[in-house]
């Protein structure tokens, strides 16, 4: 009689992230889950984030020294708070009788482009994890830091060690890729927004990238492009709560087949400004002189919307930039404007985007129509659409934002199961 | 008519300690001192420790977790003190408009034995820093840590920054070595016991080795040896008082032909404790056996003496060792009384060692007496005495230490010229 197989996972790699290393207490915690996945038969490779807020401490120093700390010297100070927690969490780990070891991204094989302060991790070379791992070694590696070409340390930017933690993964061809944080997995949406959002049990990599994007803090974009390209299977989960399985995050044709849901979960970004040139001349080369000309300023471009203006023969463009862009789209338009031959532009602080997400939208005609239906029983007015395979954005005003997202996920979440949620502990 | 030389220092090392780097104000302090010299057309390299008390910082959180980190991990957590304040210093004499660079040890080619937490260094690889150097590089090297032979990095042990930097200077080749602290310089004794202790304007390695074993705290007594080894000639100076020369460390030859005293300085070391096992028989192989029991233990001893007991027959045999060390020789001795046919063992807690230091006295048969004839005169009775080439150590009662040194520093140093002290910054 067939009895079934059991299940041993070969290697898991285990990423915690800074609130879960805060203090020598939380720092024995996260020895306590590694341990009893290397005790079950796993292999394990941990890759740490700094203690709590000791980078911001770094930056912090750096600039009372330096009015824009930058390059190779600012990567060699950052460096240090992911060697602080790796080192402790090693020497915790061989008080308690364990074979560990901690090791720099550069002494992990981490090999990143020639970019310092915000470098991509070109490729990982694995000989020594791997010798290191069959001799029984639990292995703790420095997150968000590598070495590039001329052996310097590099960082990968904010939210980087999700992003080690998923190449180091990918280059073992580990099993899972644990992404140990302080909330218990991706939400449907912000819960401080819908207090009866949903943990998803399940997302693709691709949804999982849109609502990074769109505001969702659980896991960087770039970590989630990592795991895509490297067919990684990360699992978000919470340090502080170990008996949830959290959210896997998983390739879309990896997906369970009873997840037929059309929508992944609902964004807000409140961090969108609307920018409209009236009174464009009809004729070609004008949006291409006036999105070349932010372009070379840096202003990043979102939604895009043409249309014929009042007058029934000029036409207005209308776009948005993040906020924070605002003033400086300004000053690169008013100059410019004659020669567009426009009348004037028009700005709009007070916007916000809503837009949801979901890979099951692409064979289902009725979801734009949905969300549209949403927001009108809701009365709230939309100011821009745009549409992607897998999202649908709408403009609204901000102070219907909130109202929008609770209308929208109604919509497409009102018969999933509700549980109960402690919005502050939920990483949006 | 010969004008004169000006004289350009070619290449200067320069040390900072973690006090004189313990806040942002204070590295900007450390820029003003490393930029002076640059401007003047000096080629430097600024060797630094971590920022005032972060090591201890680190090693508490380490004892927290392993209750005797040691060992690999423990190198690596330690190393991040010195790669902050390096790469804090280095930005900011970047934002100053200079070029700069900070390193780590190894990547400044410091190699070390293959020996954590207390390694000594055995190369200075210099290649890449003459490099820099020569293209109007500031280089700024992490303190107490180098690489050994398998690219880990090791470090040197407390007080190791010093030694970094006069191996550094050493290698460079380079015209000084100035350890910046926070004391003036080194004195002829501790000025909280002699008030008008005077700060040596020189003093030979051979003299600084002798005092910083004997409890002067100025500089680590492997770092005067390293100087000693490598020629480096090294300056002690304060990082808050740039009017004063310091005391330059030279080779005994190197010193000025005035430099006529008999001793350089005069030390006392309360950690002393005297065994004493009365009643030894006076035969061969009797304290072949008592010592080496004692060093199989670990257990130091300094002073020895060999009398003629009181029997007139048997012998006794006294000697010092540390007082955290008294108990550990108590319990070794007291099971192998028997054996050695001993009668018994006194102990005495309250001892002092006193000793004058200087290469002068090997030409001067009177020094002795001098020394003896002061103690004499204060009424402090001498119970063991113990000389080398360029040192005189008796050992006194505590109570009577202080009495001590200042009866023998008056008898050395009366006519010298004092000035004001403040005796909490002379780093005893």
């Amino acid at each position: 009689m067939f009895k079934g197989k059991i299940n041993v996972t070969r290697l898991l790699v285990q990423k915690f992230g800074g609130s879960s290393l805060a203090d020598t207490d939380k720092i024995k915690g996260v020895a306590d889950i590694i341990t009893t996945a290397y005790d079950a038969g796993t292999q394990v490779v941990a890759i740490v984030s700094a203690m709590g807020k000791t980078t911001d401490g770094l930056v912090a120093l750096a600039n009372e020294l330096n009015s824009s700390p930058q390059g190779r010297d600012y990567d060699m100070l950052l460096a240090t708070g992911e060697m602080v927690s790796a080192s402790l969490l090693a020497l915790h780990l061989q008080s308690r009788g364990y074979k560990a070891i901690a090791l720099t991204g550069f002494q992990a094989g981490v090999r990143t482009e020639d970019v310092y302060n915000t470098a991509r991790i070109k490729d990982v070379e694995t000989d020594y994890l791997n010798t290191l791992l069959e001799a029984g070694t639990i292995v703790i590696v420095t997150g968000f830091q590598g070495e590039n070409s001329k052996g310097e340390i590099c960082t990968l930017g904010r939210g980087g060690s999700d992003t080690s933690a998923v190449a180091i993964a990918g280059a073992l061809k580990a099993d899972a890729c644990d992404i140990y944080t302080d909330v218990t997995g991706v939400y449907s949406t912000d819960p401080r927004i819908v207090p009866n959002a949903i943990k998803l049990d399940e997302i693709a990599h691709i949804e999982m990238m849109e609502l990074a994007r769109l505001g969702a803090k659980v896991l960087h974009p770039r970590s989630v492009e990592a795991a895509r390209r490297w067919g990684v299977k990360v699992r978000v989960r919470s340090t502080f709560n170990l008996n949830d399985e959290g959210t896997l995050v998983v390739d879309e044709a990896m997906m369970s087949q009873d997840s037929t849901r059309a929508v992944a979960g609902v964004a807000c970004d409140k961090n969108q400004a609307r920018v409209a040139v009236i009174g464009l001349p009809d004729k070609p080369g004008i949006a291409a002189h006036l999105f070349k000309t932010l372009a070379e300023k840096s202003i990043s471009v979102d939604m895009i919307i043409q249309s014929i203006g009042q007058d029934g023969v000029t036409n207005d463009i209308a776009f948005t930039v993040n906020t924070w862009d605002l003033q400086n789209a300004e000053a690169v338009l008013k100059p410019i404007l004659h020669d567009l031959g426009a009348r004037e532009v028009l700005l709009d602080d007070n916007v916000a985007k809503v837009s949801i997400v979901g890979v099951g939208m692409i064979d289902r005609p009725g979801v734009a129509a949905s969300m549209f239906q949403a927001l009108a029983e809701a009365e709230v007015n939309i100011g821009m659409i745009a549409t992607s395979e897998i999202k649908i954005s709408v403009l609204v005003s901000s102070s219907q934002s909130d109202k929008a997202v609770q209308a929208i996920h109604h919509a497409f979440f009102s018969d999933a199961s509700s549980e109960e949620l402690v919005p502050s502990k939920l990483g949006y």
